[in-house]
């Protein structure tokens, strides 16, 4: 048996004929949700489309936490961006990192010197850690922002175990600190408690619990800032419950490679050190000549536009939007429906039709604490706790990720971890 | 719901106390085929047993070349030696590399320092790359030993092909080649064939077939060298019909960064070397002043003690140990059954039993040239090529893979490869 052709073949372009394309050029820099959502909503009109990103494979973020954590592997949360793009003839990928922005000459250059020519430009390369001047947080903090983020936490753990292990276990050498209360630091300290107790009970029989500690900490008087109290209150129970030590009303001074130095000179001495407190632009950003925000965000207009340009836009954790008077949060839901809203007024302004502005539709935020316990606030004031958020949570992430060989292993990754309470993929990988 | 304690908990005893045990100690360097399979034999036994492995998982190294080349995820071929040892309540494990060894006081020290004591030690750290001599060969060829490996190959690969979508195809940019023609060699090659063919298909369609090659060199006049002619045979169309260039009778002089050198001054520029000419032993065991034979193997008497010491014993492809005669292969059956061997000749040992010859029962040899197509010589004179040597090999691999987990993630990773031809998982991890 031979297989068929791919439907594509006949579209096949290489990259060095997309300068000569008599079609507009749409080049979207980055392949996360917003830029994929971008893809989606274009490909089947008059353009040539140019996908730009750093890495061959797109990233379900929303998930890393739990490679983090060894509950998932790496290839449950990655697909290869070639592979989606077998759907849309009209675009083209090209793995590589934006480095320059001509905007006078509507070209962009990658940092193989390759320049690029647009029509169109969308920006959706996302954000990365804000550490707000916090000393020492960049060199000694993890961030969960990419799948390698995710392994080198993964192995960071491991790592600290075996050391325990091996030596003996020093102070705070099993001391995990999560920074920031938001959603991805409350899943990434829930996951990590729950973690230590699958290994101590496992795998690390001789290490008592009593010396291993999850620490969260948060500057308001509340976790899940961007939740109704009960489900705050829920949360933080649960976190308690499962023996993390929720520290509130706590800013972090400065970071050393062994402590963390609280405000009111309370030192954590820590053995892995977790930053979720908040997101801000890549370096890259400040260097493109473009209007900047709050944490280095690119502003834009409310058809998203980027301030003072006519065709680029920013979209997705990069731009500061605006909905209803209101930024629009840094999540998937908003990155998703703004990459589609750009595509649709590069739609318009080759028609001449007005642009219109970006209207974020919340359909509600979700965020799970562990096993069997997650929170969920729904448009229209519905509020779910418990093993209903939690089964919520799971439909909703399986129903979103890409592929469906990734959605079986996960979803076996997942039964798997919930009858056997422990097998999860543990293994330390790199030198 | 509260999970249950572990079974071993009560047995859980530090490393620290390892010295003071009163029970005989027991060393095991290496937790490959060897050294699970001594843990396996003796862990009822009255000893105290210490297993060490640079690694805090066990690699199932038969199945590397399937990561290499995107059919199975890292997860798929690696469990966590701590997972494994829940059964084994008196066996201790340490992840470390051992540095040195201290025969005359019975000591082994790991790279951070640790001395450990033990009364009888199992070296079956294994084999990595022989190079004889070529220049360039280590510096600028891939070997398949560890997980790491595999995923640098993977990545490598993907890269080649982002490069050539990138920048078009420069001579040799999209040439695999592979060095030496044994089993490992057949099965990269083969692999790496199926790989460019559905690549090309479906994710890199303007790169034109013709441009990519995949180039298997053999220094002898056939492949599949221990394997009977018909087979050979067989193996040889096999790849040619997958498009594998078999360069036979060809010894490698030399490797530069673009080209490989053939004796007859003929030159092949590469993308992507792989090198499975051969396995020798690490650089590490030149430094433990122990006798060692050709490529580097430790010298060991006919009951698998290395030659001149009471107490040590070799095992698996580190060990140059003789049955009937011949020297044992470096595979997966000799060093089970090595380290089987080793294990119950301490039990003779200790209880003043004279100690036996190791005998390896040949159950036979097995290779896989790609989908639907193997070979397999069978005790007994049975061989069989096609589709049922590759049902066979599917099977014995599946069977002997480790943990329920990975077996039923290998397997659907096969279905879906088997039905959807191209849809592994193809991401290029690491910076």
């Amino acid at each position: 048996m031979r297989w068929p052709l791919a439907r594509d073949r006949k579209h096949a372009l290489n990259l060095a004929n997309f300068d000569s394309t008599t079609r507009k050029k749409v080049v979207i820099v980055g392949a996360g949700f917003a830029g994929l959502s971008a893809v989606e909503t274009l490909y089947r009109e008059n353009f040539d489309i140019l996908l730009i990103d750093r890495h061959n494979f797109a990233t379900f973020q929303p998930l890393l936490y739990q490679v983090a954590t060894a509950g998932l592997n790496p290839g449950d949360v990655s697909f290869p961006i070639r592979t989606l793009l077998r759907k849309y003839p009209q675009v083209r990928f090209r793995q590589g990192e934006l480095s320059k922005l001509a905007k006078e000459s509507n070209l962009i250059e990658l940092e193989d010197g390759s320049k690029i020519g647009y029509d169109y430009l969308i920006l959706a390369f996302g954000a990365t850690s804000n550490y707000f001047g916090v000393k020492g947080a960049a060199e000694y903090s993890h961030a969960i922002y990419t799948l390698d983020d995710a392994l080198e936490v993964r192995n960071r753990i491991f790592h600290q175990f075996e050391l325990a292990a091996a030596h003996g276990i020093t102070e705070g050498c099993l001391t995990f600190v999560v920074v920031g209360g938001g959603a991805t630091g409350v899943e990434m300290a829930g996951a990590s408690a729950e973690l230590c107790d699958r290994a101590l009970r496992t795998d690390y029989t001789s290490i008592p619990r009593s010396l291993v500690r999850v620490i969260l900490i948060e500057q308001r008087d509340k976790i899940l800032e961007a939740f109704d109290d009960p489900l705050s209150q829920y949360a933080l129970e649960e976190l308690k419950r499962r023996g993390v030590e929720v520290t509130l009303n706590s800013a972090v001074d400065e970071i050393t490679p062994e402590k963390v130095h609280l405000s009111g000179d309370k030192d954590i001495p820590y053995g892995i050190l977790i930053w979720a407190a908040g997101v801000g632009a890549p370096a890259l950003t400040a260097t493109l000549g473009l209007p900047q925000g709050r944490g280095g965000r690119i502003l834009v207009e409310p058809d998203l536009r980027v301030t003072g340009y006519d065709n680029i836009f920013a979209v997705g954790d990069i731009a500061a939007a605006n909905s209803k008077n209101q930024i629009v949060p840094q999540l998937a839901q908003p990155a998703l429906q703004g990459g589609k809203h750009a595509a649709l007024q590069i739609k318009n302004l080759v028609t001449n039709v007005p642009t219109s502005p970006f209207v974020y539709k919340d359909r509600g935020i979700m965020a799970t604490i562990g096993r069997r316990a997650a929170v969920a606030q729904l448009k229209g004031g519905v509020d779910l706790t418990g093993w209903l958020a939690w089964m919520a949570w799971l439909i909703l992430h399986l129903m979103t990720l890409l592929g469906a060989r990734n959605k079986l292993s996960v979803l076996i990754n997942w039964l798997w971890h919930y009858i056997s309470w422990g097998k999860g993929p543990r293994v330390i990988l790199g030198g």
